[in-house]
């Protein structure tokens, strides 16, 4: 297949979907009136046309078509979503799916759009009390309660988002702690103590004995972690002043933003969202960002450096994504989530030959666990896995889930915590996967689930693989049709503080000498999720990360930004020449891609830390540093507390789509301005690809300036 | 002025209402337009034309049209809001805000209507994420991640009403707790042990050592407390181990729904609230009966129980409640919200003769701190209060609070907690009252806030003393133009497990026999807020508990509940009269009224406590009992975690008015019906009077001739 043929295969899938909008529309309202949900057809297993995919391109073809694609200019709503989709994995199964008229992703976000609440969407609709719903425009500016516009988009921020966003980083990292702790108690629990040197190291930041044995002081170092997000939220949090930057600590403290315990500090906040309680906007925005501190240190920070010590630290290494990964004769396993503590045990156990044996027997070439979303993202990173032998890569990002279940070969798919859809039952049905949820705390409907037991994880995990494999069996005795679209992709992944650091050889300072003599002008972090909107889907990050490069700014991702780098291209070493000169040659020189793979959403953690390490080897404040943050295609809760901890730190954070703040000038003000005059970051919002890179150079520019580099 | 005038007197202000509505609502558009947050007029004091205020009937005059009002049946949209506000003092103060044109509670809820989103009331409009917002309705089914319907209003369910109220509770205990803590080790701090035997009891419940000094029995309980609040949710409770019914506890554990520590209870349902996380509606229901039980335990039951060995236990007095307790001459201080543990120091310091003849110094005739909204329901309930001389009785309900200080001498608003209404700022601004937050926890715009410090708390009072004194100086350097309205009610209060068990001579003995013998049918706890919807706004209240009590139901009140009950006569023993036959001479007999008064909405955590020991004294489960749990007027967050609680406790529970979970049959199913499968309580939804009356009725007579009673 010649370049131009597949171009042309490319151009004419994006070109069917934007000539017939009005078939679209029609066909999207049929298809719901079919949804499988409330039709006998749900156990008719895979009646998709898999015959009609078109030949795949090769992956250089694809990164050939991607990258002519998205000059265009043309990822709106015109050719949705076939022009937003440049992962060629998904633009196969999207076609498919939708084409069998199930429900997906894509085709409901077509669906919501002529029924979106304005009100809503600019957060000046309240439902907190029984004498609303209110709504407030220019001839109704107050809710019943008499709260204005400023405080009903302000306290709708808070309580809607980050007290939602930090309460989940913060139990994540709670669970990590607990499995740290039954790890050292109970070493037949199944995971390991893989990385002492980490335990240490960080334990005796808090002031532990670390000359006691290993397992006793991992047990000491998670009740400390614990005991630390248990406290209350007017005694200043320890694990803030641990690890937190010392002049960031002084300037908390000033503003009233140094935090307590993390779940106290929740309900302290989810308290002041009351009805008729705190009214001032301002005020929920400063908690905001106090909930950040701790979102990143009894959060997003520690649960890096519990699971790092639990499955190993990452490892700079050459590994593959996509679907093309699923094998037909292999018993699949795709893991989902953001904590794969329970996966990693279950890689561990399916890399011994008793499994595989198993697997044989039960008339599979093998069994493969795969990763998906984060937490595929941070299995592909661990030193740990790299080790295990039924590791099987890395799948994809959040969006393409319904479509990775379509190709039939999911024999079981177990998810522990968010990315998981709500329809993945539907798809589990349709297409025979077994559907195991880890955590009582996520719980689909009629879907079974483990109890989180961390003493128990061998056993549980034990379980999860027979229930693998009688799902493969019920596979193959159906002889069920499948199909696994081609594509996987080469990626360097494993980047992180430490892994760097060795590369480097020791220390930052060759990478400080390269910012100082600008071959690299300064760092973006492109971070979160995808999103399913107009100029998105992973385009935004792609177009975004593309031009930074270019402008010689050296990218760390984290999250679905990871995915979409790996399945463009940009996490090869091969990407070095796309970049400008300057960072050219030192990817050149290093071997590394311009796009450093931290690994999940929930690894801003390590980058925070590079970015403290970077300051403190400049002994300057993190808001001095060359560097912005940015989530061009930002999704859910978690971003936004993220973002909030970034403001905390002294950093402009880019999000995009447009939060729903846009209701209060004084919010929008207070978070785009204000925040920046305090000595904390601020926030902008810009939808435009090209504006978003020169935002980017130009606040770099400024930056380097201030610390008087040319 | 004969009982004929005051009949047309009122029935004209309804009648005016009610004929010109659309002037009514023109009137209201223009006066939003001139809202005085924008205008140079903010600062113009009292502009309000208080001559035209009718001349004020007496209370004997007030009762008699507002039981004949009621009868009517006219509560509703047309000549709204006068037919619904059976308040004397608010019905006049109403009129004179409305003619000034300033945006008060009820004006602001005509406006809303036009407005209000059908989704929304609903509970069918997803706000989480940045792929929304999103609506379902028929052709729509899912938003744009995939939730359906069920989840989507389940989710909001318990995110935005669940766990900010479990939040509150718990908080509120949690400062409590602090306080108490102050006190045994600050003996100067400004709280006192007031109910050593009740400390005594409850620690030795705790198992703690109850031979050690009371002070250090202080610390130790205190610290108990906070730290089963600070536990993590995967260890069972120790308050809900320690206080909770046996059998109940069993039916927790079997359900899954026996809590952990309550922040981290609500940090993990938070979590689950995330985008693509849970999405089984049941579990949130479930989850949210599980937050109601640490709701219960971890605060409402122990928050009582700290303040009232702080303040002193109730005792049955009879007390004075409304806004003719204000004195032009004095200086007046309100205290508003729900945590009156400065307040009650500050009416300790001002009972004392040295701040009596400050206030003198001053020009005023002395100082008084009268209670508001449930803060006054336990101020005027503790033994403590009734002891403290400068006390000057309760106020009123949360929607008075705009009228209130249109009156334009009260010198002082001090808050502590919700429910203040975010336009404090404004009408303190218009009519000279200093405004005054006590917590940090809560804040309004441009106001000021005292840290709290429970081991300064008499240092802060006398700070907040001094602020009212020079606030009365300035109303009386201005010579503002002042009005009170004269109305004041006579009302029996201060009942409790222990009030009741003590005036029953020790035992509940005598009223198990009451109602064995059918004298007293059951019991009904009509509870919560009062809301300025259409047919309530105090109005719903009234009818419906004057129905039970002509059944024969016994009535326990708390919250703005005990407001109306207070201005509409039925907490002074001669409403003994309107009772049915069993029920008056009960009544009678003890010289109580057939409301009986437990004071704030917090206090359901006494109710319970009541309910438990009648259970107990009965040898049966809670669920048995012949009770209902009514909030026929509920507002807003702890309400519906309150409501939980009572599901956990196997209640039926009456709520209107209607919560935003229709949306989904399966969520309007499950609380409605199947948790009382489970061996839980159920919730009810009943607007109207008539029929909510037979509810309670039946369900009554249902568990009575379960127990075989006739």
């Amino acid at each position: 297949m010649s370049d131009n043929d597949i171009k042309k295969s490319y151009e004419k899938s994006a070109g069917t979907m934007r000539g017939d909008n009005t078939t679209f529309g029609t066909k999207l309202t049929n298809e719901h009136s079919n949804d499988p949900v409330t039709h006998t057809d749900i156990h008719n297993r895979i009646n998709v046309d898999y015959d009609k995919i078109r030949k795949s391109p090769s992956m250089e073809e694809v990164h050939k078509w991607q990258r002519e694609h998205i000059k265009k200019d043309d990822q709106t709503k015109d050719g949705y979503p076939m022009n937003v989709i440049i992962d060629p994995a998904m633009r196969e199964m999207y076609q498919v799916i939708h084409d069998a008229g199930m429900t997906n992703v894509f085709d409901r976000f077509s669906q919501q759009q002529p029924i979106q609440c304005k009100f809503c969407i600019e957060g000046l609709s309240c439902q907190l009390c029984a004498n609303g719903p209110c709504r407030i425009n220019d001839k109704v500016p107050r809710g019943t309660c008499g709260v204005d516009a400023h405080t009903m988009v302000a306290r709708n921020f808070m309580y809607r988002h980050v007290t939602i966003g930090t309460s989940a980083n913060i139990f994540h990292c709670h669970q990590a702690a607990r499995t740290l702790k039954a790890a050292g108690e109970h070493p037949q629990s199944g995971l390991r103590l893989r990385d002492p040197e980490k335990l240490k190291k960080y334990a005796e930041m808090a002031g532990l004995d670390v000359r006691q044995p290993l397992e006793k002081l991992a047990v000491d170092f998670a009740q400390w972690v614990m005991d630390d997000i248990h406290s209350p939220y007017h005694i200043e949090s320890k694990t803030v002043e641990a690890f937190a930057p010392t002049k960031r600590k002084e300037l908390w403290r000033t503003l009233g933003l140094f935090p307590g315990g993390g779940y106290s500090e929740v309900a302290y906040a989810q308290t002041r969202c009351m009805t008729n309680f705190t009214s001032d906007p301002v005020e929920f925005l400063l908690n905001s960002v106090r909930l950040g501190v701790a979102n990143e240190y009894q959060g997003l920070f520690l649960l890096d450096i519990i699971q790092e010590i639990l499955m190993g630290t990452q490892e700079i290494a050459v590994k593959k994504q996509n679907m093309g990964l699923l094998k037909e004769g292999m018993i699949n396993i795709v893991t989902n989530g953001h904590m794969p503590l329970l996966a990693h045990v279950a890689i561990d156990l399916a890399s011994t030959e008793e499994w595989q044996q198993r697997a044989k027997a039960a008339g599979a070439d093998g069994i493969q666990i795969l990763g998906h979303v984060c937490e595929g993202q941070q299995l592909i990173n661990y030193e740990g896995t790299h080790n295990q032998t039924a590791y099987g890569g890395q799948e994809g990002e959040w969006l393409s889930q319904e479509y990775l279940l379509a190709t039939g070969v999911v024999d079981m798919f177990m998810f522990d915590y968010n990315c998981t859809v709500p329809t993945m039952p539907l798809y589990a049905k349709r297409f025979g996967t077994k559907l195991l949820g880890t955590h009582p705390v996520i719980r689909l409907q009629g879907t079974e689930s483990l109890d989180f037991i961390p003493e128990k994880m061998k056993e549980q995990a034990e379980k999860a693989l027979d229930m693998a494999i009688d799902s493969f069996k019920q596979r193959k005795a159906e002889s069920r049709k499948t199909y696994i679209p081609p594509h996987t992709s080469d990626c360097m992944v494993g980047f992180s503080t430490e892994s760097i650091r060795k590369a480097l050889g020791g220390s930052f300072d060759p990478l400080i000498q390269q910012i100082a003599n600008g071959n690299i002008r300064g760092i973006a972090t492109i971070v979160g999720c995808t999103t399913a909107r107009y100029g998105q889907g992973g385009s935004n990050i792609f177009r975004i990360t593309k031009g930074l490069i270019e402008k010689n700014i050296l990218v760390l991702s984290g999250g679905c930004t990871s995915s979409v780098m790996e399945y463009t291209g940009l996490t090869n070493p091969e990407a070095a020449e796309e970049c400008g000169e300057g960072l050219k040659a030192v990817c050149r020189q290093l071997g590394i891609p311009p796009v450093l793979t931290y690994g999940a959403c929930v690894d801003i953690g390590k980058m925070t830390q590079t970015a403290k390490e970077l300051a403190d080897a400049l002994k300057i404040d993190t808001n001095l540093l060359p560097l912005v943050i940015g989530a061009p295609e930002y999704l859910e809760q978690k971003a936004v507390a993220d973002a909030c901890t970034a403001v905390a730190l002294g950093w402009l954070v880019h999000v995009a789509p447009v939060p729903s703040i846009t209701g209060s000038d004084v919010v929008v003000k207070t978070l785009t301005e204000t925040t920046e005059t305090l000595g904390l970051g601020k926030v902008v919002v810009e939808l435009d690809a090209e504006k978003t890179i020169q935002i980017y150079v130009d606040h770099i520019e400024k930056k380097r300036k201030e610390l008087g580099l040319n």
